[in-house]
């Protein structure tokens, strides 16, 4: 992988992380062993799954999760203490990861990811994780849904200029994890070694006398690879018509043109227009492209309608994932000092599960995806195993001889990688297997049926004691 | 001004911008002068208003939009050309910038920005512009609209774990640019100089056998500046009970506690409960601070119940600028080879207006922001000035004897800033000087009066004449 010239060290984070840190250190707690558990409440678009992203960012970012000097100084203005400062100095984080693989389908309430380390570097690492396993499960969530929507055409990353600045970055890798065929952000693709396509703009066309000569000189420049953009001045009255005389001419010499793309106006109506104004004069090979404003509903209406088109340009909501723009991805402490630890919420649905805890995925005899289970890291599920309702705890399924799997692995330990990272590319294959083995009703758009992870005895067990015990300091 | 981590370079680009780049290097048009005119067409969040933001970082980074060897070698992969390589090995921007101030409020479909420069660097900074000016406009508008709603209460940026990656750096940028007293994120404090703040998380209270215990050992080694947090276990039964104990014992030490942090329930119920709690027991000085996904709205709501809030911390709605999550902002060639120039569309909302143009501003009477006016950069507005809806051309407002400026002022030239950036703060106390001018109505939530953009008879004149001209071509 090529060097990211985006950096992030440890200052990369929330204050209160290391004001935390700084008081776990006074107060002699830094050596305690503490695990912590990340994970998100709610599917985001409303949609059954998540596509996990981000893990290779994270563990690369991971390393240079220090303090140099600079560092230092500036932490001293910010009021933090001498001693501390020098344990700083010194800090890198040298605890264990254990994780989903990137590109995993994954649900609700589950750990995707495990951290064990001191209760120092664990506290210390919370906000980089959040901030880039959020953003990145988010878009390859988004783009994944609109690669589902495409019905096997392609579609490309157009959204540099509306993401969230430097995130810019970070979205296109997610996209291209989550299925876009190619992103139009040359950084990124620098950066990760993305596939990156692009052709010209509006302005292309108007820097020139007219819209033919415009056309003419970029396809006498790029003779077998132009995508003329034929909305500039009027689609169906100027724009096909020149991009068909350009076609004529490439074809006189024995190139041809690889395609149009509209950019505005009603994209059905258009396309099917422009097919026809094309294929009448034999140009059928010559592919229709479409963008603006397009995200899976829209790309799902286009598909339901028949319209011509070969490869969507998506923008905007793929690079922001719009309309939810967040992920509400937590990070949870769930052993402290040893002992199972949780928070206590007023709102039921809001308890964390206490203990080190493995996710296990159950295959049905079709080798379908069927329930993940959350079992304590010490069980290992029987042949007939319990789940429970993590909530209405009394309803449970039996689990009974199934495959199953266990969905966190290590990755990540003494400062060093477990396994080579795979490539966003290899995330997309790897993602494409899950979801072929995801049962359809859970990648519907409207309503999908909801995928049921439960819990063990033995953590619900746990869970009801801790409860129980919280309460007695205050009933 | 710190230096920056986080650079960019060329590459920060789509690859359509390099495809026409090289385009017109063949076709022998990069000597070719061009202006270009950044704008927005829709108000967010349907609001009023914009506050204009991220200047000072576009301007930073332009500097740095060259391409070393690295650079070179990637985009040969790419499949650009020799010569235009070469080129682009030499380039760097030398075109001239005009824009508004940062933190000027302004309005849909006038210009913020002017680049002159030759075809290709204005054509290759595109994507740069708009992923910078896009987002952090869109967070400073949403910082500013929290501001409005808090009432002059102060509020935190919380918002990194939820942020899009590394543009969460730039989101706290642009959150203090629009009002926010302080942030969490360090790394953008630390570069872009601003305050930071942060107390403690739910881990802290969890990694001690109680919450007493972990209160108290907090406020001994912050004895005058700890927010605790009183949400872990109980509110009402548990964290304001603990909190009480520990600000009498850090009273009986003559420190005192800062406050208390609710940050799940009902926020307006909690923190009239706990106000009275605390008063009881005669902490009257202990502020409330509240958390949990709040927006202008929520905020706005709690002030209405005059719930007794101190201050608010802001996370997930102010750094993604949800729901709207992008701001439209786009960028449109208007001269080309010296000669205006527009893009037509069948919508004619979306026509854009030739020329180089003046955004002139006029106040009333009493000094406030009264009407924009779009003219062509050589026309200066008598006395009185007739300014035309730019759609609706038959209506007109006739602009007489008013006190008026020039919005676009030359910022950068020759590679070189014509003045010295700003500092976030200082773009926050512009924008106050301004939105003090703006009336209350433009800055109402619910239906904001619109503000009127008008453009001269000399630029409506231009553009109809132009339409009239492209439809030769095809009528």
């Amino acid at each position: 992988m090529v060097s990211h010239s985006v950096h992030t060290s440890g200052l990369y984070t929330d204050f209160y992380e290391l004001s935390m840190a700084q008081g776990y250190f006074y107060a002699g707690k830094e050596a305690e062993d503490a695990v912590f558990d990340y994970f998100f409440r709610t599917n985001p678009f409303k949609g059954g799954f998540l596509v996990f992203a981000g893990l290779g960012d994270f563990l690369e970012q991971l390393n240079s999760f220090t303090y140099d000097k600079e560092a230092i100084s500036y932490l001293r203005t910010l009021g933090l203490k001498p001693e501390f400062l020098d344990y700083l100095a010194h800090f890198s984080f040298r605890g264990k990861v254990y994780a989903a693989r990137e590109g995993e389908v994954v649900f609700p309430n589950e750990p995707i990811l495990r951290i064990e380390a001191n209760l120092i570097e664990a506290q210390l690492i919370e906000t980089l994780l959040l901030n880039i396993l959020n953003f990145q499960s988010l878009i390859a969530t988004k783009a994944f849904r609109v690669k589902l929507a495409a019905n096997g055409k392609s579609f490309s990353d157009f959204g540099l200029r509306r993401a969230h600045g430097f995130g810019g970055l970070q979205a296109s890798r997610a996209a291209i994890i989550g299925g876009a065929a190619t992103t139009s952000n040359v950084q990124a693709g620098f950066l990760y070694d993305l596939p990156v396509s692009g052709t010209m703009a509006h302005s292309w066309v108007q820097s020139f006398e007219n819209e033919l000569i415009a056309f003419r000189t970029y396809a006498q420049i790029n003779p077998n690879n132009s995508i003329l953009l034929v909305d500039t001045y009027d689609t169906l009255r100027s724009g096909v018509p020149n991009a068909i005389l350009v076609a004529r001419e490439l074809a006189s010499q024995g190139n041809h043109l690889t395609g149009i793309r509209l950019d505005s106006g009603d994209l059905a109506y258009l396309s099917k227009k422009a097919r026809k104004m094309l294929d009448k004069e034999g140009f059928t090979e010559v592919k229709i492209f479409v963008s603006n404003q397009l995200n899976e509903h829209v790309i799902k209406s286009l598909e339901d309608q028949g319209a011509p088109i070969d490869g969507f340009g998506v923008g905007t909501e793929l690079v922001t994932g719009k309309p939810d723009a967040s992920l509400d991805g937590v990070y949870k402490l769930c052993v402290s000092a040893g002992k199972p630890s949780m928070k206590v919420s007023e709102n039921i649905e809001k308890n964390t599960l206490p203990g080190k805890k493995m996710v296990w995925r159950f295959f049905d005899e079709e080798g379908n995806i069927y329930r993940d289970g959350i079992l304590l890291d010490h069980e290992t599920p029987g042949e007939c195993e319990w789940l429970y309702h993590p909530v209405q705890t009394d309803k449970k399924t039996l689990v009974c001889q199934l495959k199953r799997e266990q969905l966190l692995q290590p990755v990540y330990e003494k400062g060093k990688l477990l396994q080579p990272l795979p490539s966003p590319a290899e995330c997309h294959q790897y993602l494409l297997q899950r979801a072929a083995l995801l049962p359809e009703e859970h990648k519907r758009f409207i309503m999908p049926h909801i995928f049921k992870v439960g819990i063990s005895g033995q953590l619900l067990e746990l869970r009801n004691n801790l409860i129980a015990n919280y309460k007695k300091n205050y009933e």
